[in-house]
């Protein structure tokens, strides 16, 4: 396996984004790709994560990874080490993906036999929010040294978030993090949000986590 | 002592941040008011660390916090309680403060008879560090959890920071956080950036950081 391919993604020409996402939904639900928009903090575990959920789907589904970066080609590599299909995508120095720069990113992952492809957005809480990538859904990181008051601070991430990973729950002895009240701000900006607390580290929770997203992706190609 | 003051700032008119920044931190200089824009991600520990950096300076200085958020005024609330001058900006959604936000929050604030004025910025390691927001200097906090090679992933924040705090070393234990490769990333971005690894939690190392604030603001006034 030789390193990572990579691709510097460029802005975006279209006017509206909304309409360049729709486009591209469309587009992956016929071919019967699920795309996942997975979102977080730097450091929360995006990486880690993923390399677990591959790990405990890819005997079921054929996945690529989109990881995308403002410089370093750190997580494709780690990606790539699982034995799924990994580009790095650079973004310039830009703070978020939207529907035309992922489409480039697509166009470099060639994903026509896949079943599932994973973006890894840019690590901020502000800006991917701002941004439909066409993705089939929205997946948020938020870890447990954060604190359980994020969905206050950032209520728009949370607003757009289908589901939301509460990683590092094995270092939930050592900071002051409230689960239930977390749950709570969580479904105060989204009574349907789906909410998985795991350990990336450990692998708790982990196989819940990777039911449901094997769920979303066998309804979504129906 | 009542609610704290929450301002909504406005995206900014003027054509050139550069030459707004240089000039709010020429009137800033004249008036003997030091200006600290301190980022990190989400989650870092930025109120807490704040919250301990006053009980340490606030005898020998004059302090005003200015806490940025999207929403919430969580932030300004736990700061006055420190009894220091705390003021709360929205900023609508926006993603970094620049220099004529950072105004508009001064303006509000009223900060003539203050030594030290903190900006606490939005949670962010992308846009804000984009935006000179007229500081005499930047600091940036990250913490423990979010791993050693942040410097790595966001090289624009770590190369415009004077100072890194590296916060919550009291959970050092259960994390692969190597320091010494921290140090090694950051003076790679920026070879003349102070590191303060402190807990903000337990008080350790934020003496050090105090003391070297205090020197900051006593050269600033000269």
């Amino acid at each position: 396996m030789g390193d990572p391919k990579v691709i510097s993604i460029k802005q975006s020409v279209f006017a509206s984004n909304d309409a360049q996402a729709e486009l591209l939904r469309r587009e992956l639900k016929e071919k019967g790709i699920y795309l996942l928009n997975l979102m977080s903090s730097p450091g929360s575990g995006k990486t880690t994560t993923l390399t677990r959920l591959i790990d405990a789907l890819k005997d079921s589904l054929k996945i690529g990874v989109m990881e995308a970066d403002i410089d370093s080609d750190v997580d494709a590599r780690t990606i790539a080490a699982t034995g799924v299909k990994a580009i790095q995508l650079h973004t310039g120095g830009m703070c978020h993906l939207d529907a035309g720069m992922t489409r480039q990113g697509l166009e470099g992952l060639e994903p026509e036999e896949l079943d599932l492809v994973v973006l890894e957005n840019v690590g901020n809480l502000v800006c991917p929010a701002e941004f439909d990538t066409g993705a089939a859904a929205n997946c948020m990181i938020l870890s447990v040294p954060e604190g359980h008051d994020k969905p206050l601070k950032y209520p728009l991430m949370f607003q757009v978030c289908n589901a939301v990973i509460i990683n590092k729950i094995d270092v939930l002895p050592y900071f002051d993090f409230d689960m239930d009240k977390c749950a709570e701000y969580i479904h105060m900006r989204n009574p349907k949000a789906k909410i998985f607390p795991i350990s990336a580290k450990t692998g708790e929770g982990v196989a819940d986590l990777a039911q449901w997203l094997k769920g979303e992706v066998a309804g979504w190609k129906q």
